[in-house]
């Protein structure tokens, strides 16, 4: 029944009065310069936060792109004394292919000539109370003197030896490629100044920002850690802000370095970063043995961060209608103000209030036959041609 | 001159009124208690959705960092035995330098002694008529038996082998060391309860949820799958869920795990996951031979997924005005009901809407001269001095 | 003081007159069609904006899932010649895990049997002005002829040797297997049609968008870019992009490819892509020697970028709620026009304001006792019940 009430009337008045009435609020101006002032400073204050926080700080008037796409390539350069034999990158770099993440070997603790078979170990005590085994030994243990026989690879690692890590390390060179596209607006930028030879230049935060070769030690200077001992990780984090409403090439990136294990430098358990690898050779008659390295490493973790931000209407549009809905807000405190602790509340009451009450509308249908039918009219003619417009007789 | 018009009265508005007028819309109260209950009822309504929906439940007085910065070491320990041999870490896991995205070898299919040369390997008739030649043929075939004569690693690999896969892979252990950071709040956590010692625990949702320690077969029986056998890939997802707002300590991570390949399943190529790689050697005399490995794995894959909320005025302020401007639009509705179908809808259209016409315009400007007189004098003052009041004689 | 004026007011208007009146706007209505043209026109405008482009261009109405997780596996097939000898994937794929970074490995410069000791190199006269020694050199050099002894694995490489690459590379098959889920809508997909039979079925974008299994001469066509000699870095951009709203099963991935370091064309340091690794051999008396591999390769990025949106009820009401108080912002222009460049501005500006200036409250003060007193009753009864209401006596 509403909806059969409503909808002819709703089409009524788009078909026929939408192009010859004009419908405005009408308005109370009150001439009161307290409730002026107020009024006009809560606009000023709504106003000033929208156009300075909203717009100029927050840039509301823009659309971000964080979900990047990133390529790294690395390249390090540099030869190291190790164990007496001198370390290129194709000995030190784990993996080998120039990925975004890289280890350096710093320290090698060497264990050659490991075949399977028995042999005994410095095992410890608590080791043994441990739910989950973690070497396979063969019940024939010396427990006084701390050792058990083991099955596998042999003789036994000892890693308590006490090896000089590489010092040529800080020397090296990373040389980073990075490509990053922001597919929201088909931008695509790398890291490198297309103004400018890099063929000898070395990052530096203050005199060559731009430069994508980085020397270890400054790295590790950077984030004030001493890492070459024991292993750590290092994170390089490239970081592209980029304000695309601006020229493109004024999108650069900025680097910045992290001890990304610093959190856990206080864990009991496994402080600095290393791994195991093996080396496999045969002997002449085809029995395999091999070398096993516990490797030392600083591990360079590149991570690339990028956003991009544009103009867009949608966010600027949306901001606007709030920035402009809220200055009419100002309204609600000042009426609060004018019609509860103002001098002439009940006056400014008597102007904003018109009153219409059930009793005037039962006297208006009651003494007025003339309305109560053109009410009647209305009724029908909203079901004869829904052409009535919102202040006719409908 | 529409511009010419209106911008010094602008200008006029600005300057000179502003602090002198208030102006607030001019309402129609109707006393009616059937309308009253639908309008407060519809207020109601849209005030219970913003408090409870947007802001109690989608926290829209918060904004989120989803592009969190992350890295993940990862370590695994444990030996097995496969093919008569015991494993430790150096064999079993690809990369070895403990990535996010690691492998560890379930079972091997040996092809020891392979060198450059030509021999026969059983190859299907239909492989010939595929596009793309998957191995290189000499052309001698002996179609008959299936055989044709290849080159390349001799002998070729025979994968139909049946080897047991190493029944020691579920009491591996994986200690996974992860860091986050959201660069938008510049807050840094690690899966590490500060408060604990992680020495000799292990992870268990119910009993040690933040025990960053994973017994192999405890994932394996979340994920509800067997991939012993012929590998598979399974991903420990990492979630931070962090409300900002809160302690910084409550931003702690939560484990799951999942079978990522679970889609394929079905699917009648590449059932599990295996991958080959070769160890290479050198006979006396400087001959190249390998040692072909085709390895069935399991790849852990440790996913890291962050959202920090934390509060922010933009959002707070735009859904406060999305809020207060929609309690305010109960009047539409309720303005339909008046207007159109309650029983003095006539008295209430006289009420709310004042009408002016054309007519009356005319009239107004024929018959009061004074009038006319003050709108021509509005004009030239607005050229003058552009010091006109919205409703002053301009 | 303000405080205690209107705390209890709010509470009386809350607890008693809400549920007995209703308040709406007082209108003007101008029926002149000029005017209403405008209006109507500027109103057209505004909902044509938020209905056309917001909401259907834009999609408006959806929130957005962007933080995919994801797992890619890989699997070369394919064998090739190179250096007289046949390769397969366990020969050319770096690493050989199958990734979703992996490298093709398409030209080798070996140099065998590389002992530990002293040797010459032809080393350029430059780089000893170089801030950073990048080999370590004994001190024995013979300027003239441009070669200095350096220490390390013995003999040096020599990288000038021209290597035909791998011709077989083109015809290479990669199989991607992509599997990924939007946590946001618990949603997971995978790159493989499940209504296919993808066994013999090769990548086309035409024919055969949906195939998961690539030939890289097609990959290499696609992106229009020679690579093979000096190697290259291509993106394979799995991208997903779903409307949730519709069938779950027209969610599938677009693939694309690009050279990723075609920003790097002109850079004069370090064209191409390649990477030394080592393999590692014993003599018979344990003396360590290697086999420097310079390996140019093309390295394979695949990244998977997803977006999926899904209706959302919050985004929507915001939307809306910006639409309807947007169309009533046609009134402003309109209000510009009506009250300062129409004939009657000033008929109307009569009609539309309603002026109560400090004069007539004072006025409405002294002369009527009765409204003064009110207002005294008023405040006392705001002490007292607080059960008042906005248009009665208080």
């Amino acid at each position: 029944m509403f909806v059969s009430c409503i909808a002819p009337r709703i089409v009524g008045v788009i078909s026929f009065s939408i192009i010859l009435t004009y419908e405005t609020y009408k308005s109370v101006v009150v001439r009161s310069w307290p409730l002026g002032i107020v009024y006009r400073l809560m606009q000023l204050i709504i106003i000033s936060y929208f156009v300075g926080y909203v717009f100029l700080y927050e840039r509301a008037y823009q659309v971000a792109d964080t979900a990047t796409e990133s390529s790294v390539i690395t390249k390090v350069k540099g030869f190291g004394r190790l164990n007496n034999a001198v370390m290129d990158v194709a000995d030190y770099i784990y993996p080998p292919q120039g990925e975004g993440v890289f280890s350096i070997i710093t320290k090698i603790i060497k264990t050659d000539n490991q075949f399977q078979g028995r042999c005994s170990e410095v095992t410890h005590l608590e080791q043994f109370t441990h739910v989950f085994s973690q070497c396979i030994i063969t019940g024939a243990c010396n427990t006084s003197a701390g050792y058990c026989e083991i099955e596998g690879w042999c003789p036994a690692e000892d890693d308590k030896v006490d090896i000089k890590p590489m010092p040529e390390f800080v020397n090296f060179t990373i040389y980073i490629k990075n490509t990053i596209r922001f597919p929201r607006f088909n931008v695509s930028r790398e890291n490198f100044p297309s103004t400018k030879s890099i063929k000898n230049c070395t990052y530096d935060k203050n005199t060559d920002p731009f430069c994508p070769i980085f020397r270890v030690g400054y790295i590790l200077d950077e984030t004030q850690q001493n890492v070459t001992l024991l292993g750590g990780e290092i994170g390089i984090n490239i970081e592209w802000r980029c304000n695309l409403d601006h020229n493109v090439n004024s999108c650069v990136p900025t680097y910045s370095f992290s001890k990304l294990d610093a959190p856990f430098q206080n864990a009991s358990l496994s402080k600095g970063y290393n791994f195991r690898f093996a080396k496999y050779y045969k002997t002449e008659d085809g029995t395999d043995y091999r070398c096993l390295h516990k490797a030392f490493a600083v591990r360079f973790d590149v991570m690339v961060t990028g956003i991009a931000r544009k103009f867009s209407l949608i966010p600027t549009v949306i901001n606007v209608i709030a920035a402009v809905t809220s200055v009419g807000m100002g309204t609600v405190l000042c009426d609060l103000i004018l019609l509860h602790c103002s001098k002439g509340a009940q006056y400014y009451k008597e102007k904003k209030f018109e009153e219409v009450s059930e009793e005037q509308i039962h006297e208006s249908l009651t003494l007025k036959p003339g309305s109560q039918l053109s009410i009647r009219r209305g009724n029908s003619s909203c079901n004869d041609s829904g052409a009535v417009s919102l202040s006719t007789n409908c």
